[in-house]
This record gives C-alpha cells, structure tokens and sequence, in this order.
C-alpha cells in the first residue's frame, strides 16, 4: 500500500491512498499522520472518497507535524569504510524539528545566513504504533512504512559547535514524501540515489545500512517512546557536497532529486529565502 | 505574575495563576503553554476560579509539551574560563523530547540501561509570541516568562558518539517548573543553586550566562520559528557530578533539589525505574 497526503483549499490537508497514478482521498484524516495515530491501515485499503491525479495534486511532507523527528548520523557502510574509519558501536542520534518539513515537491529554501547548504538523501522509517523498549518483534510491527527525506543541512552552522543540531533544522529545508509505502513495496537491492540537476551524486543500496531500521526502532525506543507518525531519518551514504574538494553546496534554481526504489522521488527546486524585515543577520 | 499547572483527577491538567500561597485555576486552559497560545497574560491576572494550596497541589510540568525544547550547552563565563576554554564564538545547541518533562515534585526514573544520570540545573525560558529571525526588541517581547529546569543527563548516553542528544532525551528525567514567572518577578543577582541530599553542588549568579536570553531568542529564531509554549534551557554552570573526580552521579533515594530565586524550586527523588517486559536491554 501506498500513502500520501495531499494539500486542499483552505490550508488544509488530507491523507490519500495512491491507487497507480491516482491518489484517492481518505476523508476524515488529515494526514498520513493523523491516519496512523487515529486510523486503521486495513480500514482504508477499499475506502472511496475524491480522486486526484498523482502527478499534478499539490502534496505535504506525507506526515505534516511529526511529534519527533529523530535523525541518524554516519549510518553507511561504504561510507564509513571508505572514510578509513572503524563502524561505530551505537548510533549517533540528533533531532529536526517539524518546521523543517517540506512537501516532495517543494522549493528548499536558502537562507541568507547559509552558504553551505548540503544534501544528505535518506530513507525515513515512519512510526505505526506506541512502542518503549521494543524487542526486535515489537520493533518491526510498530514501522508502518517508509518514505524518502532529504536531511538537507547548513554545513557552516552544523559545525559552529560540536552539536550538529542547529545546522539541521533551518525551516523549510527538508522534503519528506512523496508517498508512505509498506515494507512490502520496496524490491530488494533498492537504491538511494540523490541528483543535482540530474547528476547522480549519491547512490546506494538501502540495505548497506549499519544499523537497520528494526535495530534503530529498538535503539531509540529504549530512550524515548515512539509514537504513531513519528519519523527516524535513517543517515546518509557518500556523495554529500561537503566532503568533496572542493565543496558543493546548493545553488539557487537547482534541482535536487532524492529517489528510492519503489517509494518514489523527491523533486526539489532550491530557492534564495526572501527574508522581510527585520533584516537577516549573520548572529 | 507568577503561574503553575495543576493536575486534576482523570488526566487533565489546568493553568492557574499563583496568588501568595495559594493557586487559583485559570478554567478553559489546560496548562500554561495552552494559555500562552491562546490566552492573554493581561485578561487572566484577575480570573477568579477554584483554588488550591499551591504546597500539596499535584503540579505538571509548566509547560506540559512544549513544542520545542531548545537547549544550550557550554553557557556559563565562570565554569567555560574555570575550565580554561575561551568563550565560545556561537551557542552550542541541541534538543530534548516532550516526553523526556516530568512535573516540579515528581520523581526522576534512573533507567536501567545508564548508572551515570546527572543534574544540570537551567534558567528555563518560555516563549509567549511567534518570531522569527527577532531582533533584540523582538526577542525580549517573545518571552512570556521564566522557570526552572534540570537538564537531567545520561553522561554514558551523551558520550556514545559525538552527538549529546541521546543523553538528553529520556523518558521522565527532566523537572520543569514549578512556575513560570515574568521577568519583574526576578531579582537582580538571582542565584541558581542545585543541590543533592542537601548538599550544594551548584551555584552561579543567572547573569553570568554568556548567551543572554534575548541573545539566544534572537539566534535560535534565526533557525527556526519560535511558538508561545517553546522553552529554550539555557544551560547549566559548573558543579555538574560528571566533571568530578571520581565522578558523583545520582542515586535511588536521593533528592535533587534546582532552585533560582524569584522563580521557586524543583524537588525531585530519583528512583530505579521499574521496566516491565521486554526486559531492560543494554543496546
């Protein structure tokens, strides 16, 4: 099954079931989210309701406001090895908060304070059921599916301090989408491959992943409870703009595409952020 | 003004306004960060309602789910310099869960998984008006108040990578409270004192904060939007038991005690949390 949520009229938003290349509404659910905290996968898989064109509707992040949105650092394999250095023990973990959240098809915004505006292409697990302290059991059954996010990160404000959070969460920097769809749709040896303006910059196998997602459910869960919408951004592989000489960073009026086997991809224009008073600032 | 959040039978919490000794429900808001999104500070400060014993009353955290908790590392002039450091050029920040909260008298759970929790008592600002990028007027008119928080830490979490976030996000660690007062309410060199069993382990002037509050309102709004009922914890000085040799950290039985003056005092008993099954699993 394949999910999404959809922006109607009015500011308002509601989640669909996308049938080929129609996305079906499912009245009464606001978003993928609200679904999966109030609603019934099962239920909705014959539900009718107002029919959409998939290429031309106007989507959300397919969860609009995830209670958390946690983010997973050096989680590639390849890349870690390549790097020439060991596989880490336990998972480096930092947050995004909801206001950084774009639909698939939205423009990624450039703020004036940034120069260093990177890509980062990931596979999102996205959260089905309450689950603290989860077994390896409890753990799979609470995914409900999977998405593609672009943990799109300002490099210079990343490393003004050792915390990388506040290079993580500028508004408007990262689209999740297009679709939210079960374990079931993605073939294996799917890939992750990340363009800029059509050129393949990053490409990798999801399942290269040092800590899977079942393991990282288990992980984080043992923290903190995971709820229904809440999302993990799985990390990135190699190919960032910052770890090449010499460094790329987005540009104004470059395409980023962040694609996944059997999810589907994220089309993203970046824009320069206009900014209305008070001036921006370089604080 | 000085005001609290009560919890009531069946759940619920309410706001309500601290008049000497005694609380004085605000009806129709559910907690202060419900009365700061949709109420006026003004209109409540002579609201009659149902009262209660502010000693005996079960308090929630002021704000019972922020929806940001922005926290500040590395922000005291005397523990950066006693420590031979220079004076950071940017703040260092980073995030905490909602759920991570618990009320200004409840106990603080010590999972299993960590014996290295500490305290890190905060000035904890509360945001009362929307801004981005505010300038320094701006920044001052967005905080509605004042409270106190500890920045409870697993120091072993925080240490497993780079990132401190998942030491700083465990379920019911992290006191916040008992009030939120506005800025009128707090004394010129108000003092920030932690103490266990007791003994004080902490101790600055909240003027010695190297980031002001206006000055990290202004650099976080920078980022990201600030809502009414975010808190920024502005970071703790020195004392923590982590810095120790040998290192003190907390144990079942003890009583952590966070106190600023002009805003009141968290008292809060560690206990060993009690995890039912699966069992406790050291991931």
């Amino acid at each position: 099954m394949k999910l999404t949520t959809i922006r109607l009229t009015g500011g308002k938003t509601v989640a669909a079931r996308v049938d080929g290349d129609t996305a079906v509404e499912l009245e009464g659910f606001a978003d993928v989210g609200d679904l999966l905290r109030r609603g019934d996968l099962t239920a909705v898989a014959g539900a009718t309701g107002a029919a959409h064109d998939l290429d031309s509707a106007d989507l959300a992040p397919v969860v609009v406001a995830p209670g958390k949105i946690v983010c997973v650092g050096l989680n590639y394999r390849n890349h870690i090895l390549e790097m020439g250095r060991e596989l880490p023990e336990h998972p480096t973990l930092f947050a995004k908060y909801p206001e950084a959240l774009i639909g698939p098809r939205d423009e990624i915004q450039l703020p004036p304070e940034s120069d260093k505006i990177d890509w980062e292409g990931e596979l999102a697990v996205i959260i089905g059921q309450t689950v603290r302290r989860a077994d390896a059991e409890q753990a799979a059954a609470a995914i409900a599916g999977y998405s593609v996010l672009n943990d799109v990160t300002a490099r210079d404000y990343q490393y003004r301090s050792t915390q990388w959070f506040q290079g993580k969460t500028w508004e408007n920097s990262t689209p999740l989408g297009p679709v939210m769809v079960t374990g079931d749709e993605i073939p294996d040896g799917a890939q992750l491959v990340t363009r800029l303006d059509g050129e393949e910059v990053q490409r990798t196998g999801i399942d290269d992943l040092v800590f899977g997602t079942v393991a990282l459910v288990q992980y984080i869960s043992t923290i903190v409870t995971l709820k229904p919408g809440d999302v993990i951004a799985t990390g990135t592989p190699g190919g960032v703009g910052h770890a090449r000489e010499p460094g790329r960073y987005l540009q104004a009026g470059q395409t980023l595409t962040t694609a996944i086997d059997g999810i589907g991809e994220l089309v993203n224009v970046a824009v320069t952020e206009q900014v209305t008073a008070p001036a921006a600032r370089d604080a």
